[in-house]
């Protein structure tokens, strides 16, 4: 048997990337790589007991992808492989909405492969990565400084999406195709290997080549021992940050401390999101394990503290510095708590809800105008029947979410007095009574909801 | 305060390198990183709140050594800086032994070091490497496939080892060093420098740096969340394996299997110890996971099965070929077993102890010769007062290790009859009786022992 067959099914063997009778589809576009794959696999797949077939994609930006179609189709007709094809529009998406054309192209390939495999009952979508692009990927991640995840990222079984050619060198392709009389289309335009990957491609890993002639496989081993520990890790992190949760996104800070730096790092990384990075996670760290209460990091992330439990917010300030005059009557929109008030001015006579803790009425007459809507500030303080309360306390007496609590929109008067904590609490200023005449009836409703 | 001492602040924080009030070393060899890392220490000694110490080290390998030191002294001298130095005999101690002189130097070096330390209650030793020696250390264990521990072993503390200056750059340390005027010597004959770590530090890295200016900091920074990483796993090995373990260092298969692939290689490659490799350990768990009884990799390594537990041993095959002819009277040597079996032609009226196991008396009359040692061998069988009992049954009834069973002597007589399985039980033959006139006596004794 050829050394190459042998290296394939050792791959498939190794990352267990295909079960016997599975049904594995080809991503073929009539390059080498591709190309070479579906000669491979027509050989081996009575061996390993798989039914294949072959899926070419044209991304519809090339006016030779027709001849690549053709040339694909005619080697599954010989090969007696069941074909499949498909067309798509990357360039006009890209012309219309800007994306990049190499991320749409892409997508569309993607989807077009998933469709063809659902429709068709295929377990696999093998893709003809090699070696090289492997090792290419792993120093573009390594050296871009991405962290394992990316790393590894092409040696994963993503899905359905599996890589059998990961062992096999360019060079190996290259003579097997030539020795096979592989038909193959070289694509000129190569319109998706950057200057970065070429850089490193006819550069830099040739270069280390000559001092490290085995270094790819290093590098591949190094992959595969990481990736494992990545898996693990990543079982031992979601069990970790599910033990330290708490209610609404808090996490317990006490259950944090003693971890592992490693998991902490993961804890926080996953909290962070595609925010994370290397500085980032370290200085959350730093702030929940001292003894600051507040800390935000660009415009976009706020950590804050509340007892023991610690907190991570995306895109909303803890003191939103936003004011509104009170349309009356009207409607004004609160962006930042995602809800309108509607304000109206009403006849005594009226029976009103007082317990419908979406609006509150006032004795116009009381009040001392502009009435204008603000967020909570350092020390607010709301009158109330049994005296005077701290608005902190207040959120935490009816338990309003921690993670809202800066962005209740707050009704106040010219004196800066709190008239009402919109759904939470009214004051007592300007209780209607018996000799109230005019009354300001204010109601809050979702942003999202048609008046 | 300049960058390069906030650096090196930092660094000391980040890895928590050194505590308040205590006493560090500095090695420094005249150098201009290791005296740059002196005048930053001078610098910042106050402000960390630690003492600080210089030793300086002749290898006794070139004649430029004492200029070295009087440079060294000099400028501790003009610091104020306590000053140690001692001589060693790399040179001598390479000619004789002929072995590796960066070897022997560095070993020389680091027990001078130890030395110093431990007399005068240093905490720390700093060593001057920089982060340019530390991303051409990690790229030399990731090119040659040393794994992550290799990968990251700079940046570890190595029990009082640290390496406060591994976040500065050797471009950053130069300007230092001019701006400062700090006199140093230049090694012009770098004999450490090795000709792979010259191929990276002036082709391969400055190449890499050409197309990515950041990638150093990325290395590092993916170095420390690896070593973290490496640091609970290992912390989780050590768990699992204590967790598998059995007697007499088998541990269990059933037990092994279910644990995740990221600990299965970590624990081989724990037990193999500096044997281990990637298509060892790998090789190792596919065994273990298989109904295979017996494994061994090249001449060194073994590994079987019995029961439901696995065992790794090393440079002991499980079947010994070999086979000797006993002197009779006489001594031979059994260096498979580490024992010598003394034979002596006795008369039967001396009394014999029937109970020492590590002695056997025999009929004379009644043996076949001549009589030979071997070892054990598939399917043998002991002739008893019971009658006959396979081998392998005996070791397990009478506990005999079953790491050492295939290195147990086995006399055996012309017919291959086993006459005695020295020091666990004696057959039936040729036992000796009233009748009996000239008995064979034999004795084994550990080869160390002198007769």
């Amino acid at each position: 048997m050829e050394e190459i067959l042998e290296k394939v099914l050792k791959t498939i063997e190794k990352y267990k990337l295909i079960q016997k009778n599975e049904k594995v589809l080809l991503a073929v576009s009539g390059g080498i790589d591709s190309m070479t794959m579906l000669s491979i696999f027509h050989k081996i797949k009575d061996i390993i007991q798989v039914e294949i077939g072959v899926a070419t994609f044209d991304h519809g930006i090339r006016s030779e992808s027709k001849d690549e179609i053709k040339i694909v189709e005619e080697y599954s007709k010989k090969l007696q492989v069941p074909f499949f094809f498909g067309v798509g529009n990357a360039l006009k998406v890209h012309l219309k909405t800007k994306r990049n054309l190499e991320d749409v192209a892409r997508e569309q390939r993607l989807k077009f492969l998933r469709e063809v495999k659902e429709a068709n009952s295929f377990n696999k979508i093998a893709l003809a990565h090699n070696k090289n692009d492997f090792v290419e990927t792993f120093f573009m991640h390594l050296l871009k400084g991405s962290g394992l995840k990316g790393i590894t990222s092409m040696l994963a079984i993503e899905e359905d999406l599996i890589r059998p050619l990961v062992g096999v060198t360019r060079e190996e392709i290259e003579n097997y195709a030539k020795n096979e009389g592989i038909p193959y289309i070289i694509d000129l335009s190569n319109y998706n290997l950057s200057y970065e990957r070429n850089r490193l491609r006819y550069q830099i890993l040739p270069l280390i080549k000559s001092s490290y002639p085995n270094f790819m496989d290093h590098v591949l081993n190094f992959s595969d021992i990481a990736l494992n520990d990545e898996n693990l890790l990543d079982k031992i992190t979601a069990i970790e940050l599910e033990g330290i949760k708490r209610q609404n996104n808090e996490y317990s800070i006490n259950l944090f401390k003693p971890l592992s730096l490693s998991i902490k790092r993961r804890i926080i990384k996953e909290l962070l999101g595609e925010n994370a990075n290397y500085e980032r996670v370290n200085m959350i760290i730093e702030f929940i394990e001292s003894n600051k209460k507040k800390f935000s990091i660009g415009k976009d992330i706020y950590v804050a503290k509340t007892g023991n439990s610690f907190y991570i917010e995306h895109g909303t300030p803890f003191t939103i510095e936003r004011s509104y005059i009170l349309k009356i009557p009207g409607i004004t929109t609160i962006p930042e708590a995602e809800v309108k008030i509607i304000s109206e001015i009403l006849e005594s006579k009226k029976e009103f809800d007082l317990n419908d803790k979406t609006s509150a009425v006032f004795d116009l007459n009381f009040l001392k105008f502009p009435i204008s809507v603000r967020f909570r500030k350092e020390g607010d303080i709301i009158e109330i029947e049994n005296g005077k309360k701290k608005l902190q306390d207040l959120f935490v007496d009816l338990k309003v979410r921690r993670d809202i609590r800066h962005k209740v929109p707050i009704v106040v008067d010219n004196d800066d007095k709190i008239l009402w904590v919109c759904g939470v609490r009214r004051s007592t200023i300007a209780k209607i009574g018996k000799d109230t005449r005019k009354v300001l009836f204010l109601k809050i409703v979702p942003l999202t909801q048609n008046l």
